[in-house]
């Protein structure tokens, strides 16, 4: 079985296990206060271009979600996400279970817009707002969960309608190396952390065992977050397994060359299909690729190939998701470009 | 000032009044355990026609579609409601508060369908059901916030839809005298306590100071209610007070009686205004009339009468709301008729 | 069956009735926006000498205290109370449900004292705060679960321990007219004022139908509490009826004057308590006695009496409480005696 | 420094470290769904002779302990624990933010007894339970935070009372390894299947990355438990780390020859202390010693070695902790006896 699940099908990249392993009998203290989370805070402080932002590691992306709303917000308050958001989705309500709603908007491609922003904000100014969750902060991820990504020019806007809305903008950079990494990206790190009040880097789907870091840049969301953590059951005894591998995956660029490597993969498996002629549901110019397929093509591929089921489609079809990552070896591409080659003929 | 603003800007029916001027100095025990609560709750039970039903007597529908939340659902189970349903849209989160997400369909004239019921259970069918909240409840209401009102028919649909889909069907009737009374109802009290998990008959809107009579019909619901509606504020100290007006409520057929008036009052007015060329947003059977007015229309009724400013309508007009009740003189309806017929004299 | 089983056995004075009597046809705007809401907050600051407070009216003590709650605290927050307090033990975890701890002490005859608050914050100030709640909010209430009060000494003393801790301090008036119309009583309204961040001022157990007054003293906790209010469930539709009711409580010092009555039944039924030589459980100069009484003599009581049973004593005896009101008739008090002096004639 | 922290200062015990690497380029279904997760939950349900049992893997013991409560209790329903216990004092509040209240008892050696719970049941049937919550839970540590353990009587005794009033029992065995190898045990993995509801078996503190395993004995407590994890953000993306350190964890019994180690260090620890007439605060057979040092002497071991401080004592005094581990060198308790030895001399 080749798989073309999720980005986080295997262990840590050997650099991250490496490091892993050279610290193993170590003894530190618990809950993130050694060390080696201290240096992985400060390189991240230094990457984002940050010095004053605090920043936290966390296990997983959800984790890491919940926490925020939870230390963000007050009980009145709500998320603004579009409807594919994760904290929307596929997060078991989480969001829900700690008290705050999410408001969706349809979203373009998996992207909020000043417009949407407005709108959403609209609908909740009718003269009994305290009948209503007041609208506090806008969650949007980059890459989204369809692999698109923000310009620089659309994340400022995003900005500057929350500032003229006094909404807290929130980042969930689950796949930030991907979105850095991706053709037409002109975001740099700095900017997430100019233009963001909070935003996380995923470390899960790009080369680690496991970990989040949740960087804090407005200065009147660091209070208690720690606390926050402890409560949600997020804070991790041994916390220094975050601080080691965050700071192998920002030693010598790692992050970005694995994601490089996912994203080529992506692009070389998407012109593939194109060339085959295979309809997508989504351009992506990241690590996710949508193809549509007739469905009896997708239980064809099932035998040899991992995926997602993403929808059902018209005429007998489904979108799928292949998803790569910093593991998935070149020849595994060629070889399910091969096979979908040779069920496309088939088909005909 | 005429009031058209809603239908709980007056104090209780004098019928109702009485019955509290006349029991207040007795000594009762607390908390809803006195024999006014449970003749009323006799009472209902035999209007409603389910002699195991539990009844509680609640003060508001907020409060009362909170407890519900809290008691029947488990932490990961949801409400699917229409997007204009009250739990979604007018109670600041209250359900989101409890833990618990509200999933929104599109709804028809406020109203949902087996067909929304079954798609919003098939988007959260997707085999990764663990990352997804589970539908359990459905939630509507009769009349609904746009004063439409549900067939025998429809409901009995929505029912089996439920049954079949493992749902529970939960029914607001914060306006349910008024739904009862409407040109077009061929529901009966009996149906709502045959279809429904557990429903509530509104007072605050038909007449009592305020009160609202949770009725559960599903055994499984029963246990802990009261535990619930203690632990969420809702349990009244002198509990009597709703028992001895649901009593007075329910004699006589006053509750009927009263929602009758309120329809009738709103239907002399869609007429005049429909006579008058006004347009409707919404037709309404029930108590709640939604002309479209240019705004200075609007502006210029503000001065003598109190209304409700719903939605901005193209080409500078509003989406308005006249809500009649039990307590609007027909002498008003006339004065408005006649306020609305001169200004749009002027408009023309 | 005479009552002595608590102090909202009975409807309105009937000074309030009237006045909800009076204004019950008028129409006014719903939620405690109305005038009568207005006036009542207006006379609560004139007489509690806070001119910039901010009131609100809520129906019921346990909604009071769980906004408070909701509002007041951050996640990580928690209350220090008596272990007799209301909010740790009779409100089914009302607290806990908003998501906050309430830790206990065990208090002195119901009250706290700085000593006590010192202590419950230094077992949080062990060096792993994150790992702990983080003591904010100091629960107490005036007077007490056992008819108990403050001294203006004490709760200054309380208030200069929280300032000095940065403790919020907050005081549960349900029984407050009670506590100021004490013997022993040196406290005035104004100083809750001037003493608590915010305190509630109860009218369900000083002669309302229904009703609690929250005032907010410190600006930093007003923000935003109505719409707490709303999605907890306790914004009443008709919330004017809170306004009138408030209004004819404070006037002419009414609340005062039932409250005296209430007390001084309570002490003549103590006097005559003490000279037949009924022991006490605790003395308690405001409306609630706690006689011990061998539990044949509490049989035969019950014939005749609705009272409280409290708690199990030695050599076959219960602790059970009186509780006298605003209604109870000096004839029930000499009733209650008589009976008493003839069962424990029996007794011996 | 010398590490005497906790038994969570290091890495994973080699075995486990081993597996992980050998394991760490393998593609897997993410989320726990995997066969390494499969084929470990089969070893607990063999070692544990539960096999109808359900077992979740999750990262950390707050994290258990609170999905636990989430997922086994309904809104109105309490925990009961020692007032030692991890849930009540070191969690932040992290099962008041799922809603439910943790009623304490004082507890004996941090240790609950049937009379213990009794009493806590007692305390809560008064004839006004709906405004109680309702103690349902049980939650017991095994070593507890002392360091004691329970023998089999004693655990037994627990369960015939829960059984008897209708209460669940839960188990913390974040150190269930020291226990079962201490002097003094007569438990056997499976009583803890037989006894227990569920209970969770500790990894982070015994030789894992991180690691728990929760096991559900109880039928009723097994529907949706994923769900709730998922919803508290405890699903790792790579759950099969967990899968293949417990898998490693108990190939061998590694699980008990790394418990036997941490306790022989302490009780060789515990030993020379006694030797040198060092008071202890608490007899423990396991891996923790609470010794009772002179603040100076506290202060100088601070210099050389890491431990916990516990709480001050009289005469200028403290109780602290030394925790042992899997990787505790022995030569280290040696360093340790020789360095307090030489600092009584000083101090005499």
């Amino acid at each position: 079985m080749l798989y073309f699940l999720n980005d986080y099908s295997e262990g840590a990249h050997p650099r991250v296990l490496q490091a892993l392993n050279g610290t193993n009998l170590e003894s530190t203290v618990g809950y993130g206060k050694d060390a080696y989370c201290e240096k992985a805070a400060d390189r991240l402080r230094e990457v984002f271009v940050c010095p004053e932002a605090d920043v936290h590691f966390l296990v997983g992306g959800t984790q890491t979600n919940l926490v925020a709303a939870a230390a963000f917000l007050r009980p009145w308050e709500a998320i603004i996400a579009a409807e594919s958001g994760h904290v929307a989705v596929h997060e078991t309500g989480a969001i829900e279970a700690t008290g705050h709603k999410v408001f969706v908007m349809p979203g373009e491609d998996g992207k909020l817009t000043p417009d949407l922003i407005r709108s959403a904000v609209a609908e909740h100014q009718t003269g009994v707002e305290e009948h209503m969750v007041l609208p506090r902060m806008v969650y949007v991820s980059d890459s989204t969960e369809f692999g698109t990504i923000y310009t620089r020019a659309e994340l400022q806007a995003l900005h500057d309608t929350c500032r003229e809305l006094d909404l807290l903008l929130y980042l969930d950079g689950a796949r930030m190396a991907a979105a850095l990494t991706a053709e037409g990206n002109d975001l740099k790190p700095e900017d997430f952390a100019e233009l963001c009040d909070a935003f996380y880097v995923g470390g899960t789907k790009n080369a680690l065992l496991f970990g989040e870091a949740l960087v804090i840049v407005n200065d009147a969301l660091k209070p208690f977050v720690r606390n926050v953590i402890k409560q949600r059951g997020g804070m991790l005894a041994k916390g220094r397994l975050l601080g080691v591998q965050f700071e192998a995956l920002f030693r010598d660029e790692l992050w970005l060359e694995t994601a490089r490597h996912a994203n080529a993969m992506a692009q070389k498996l998407t012109e593939g299909l194109k060339s085959m002629g295979v309809a997508l549901y989504m351009e992506s110019p990241t690590n996710q690729v949508f193809p549509i397929f007739p469905n009896r093509t997708v239980e064809a591929l099932r035998k040899g190939f991992a995926f997602d089921f993403i929808a059902p489609a018209e005429n007998d079809r489904s979108v799928i998701r292949f998803c790569t990552s910093w593991a998935t070896p070149e020849e595994n591409v060629d070889f399910l470009l091969c096979a979908i080659r040779a069920l496309m003929g088939k088909d005909e």
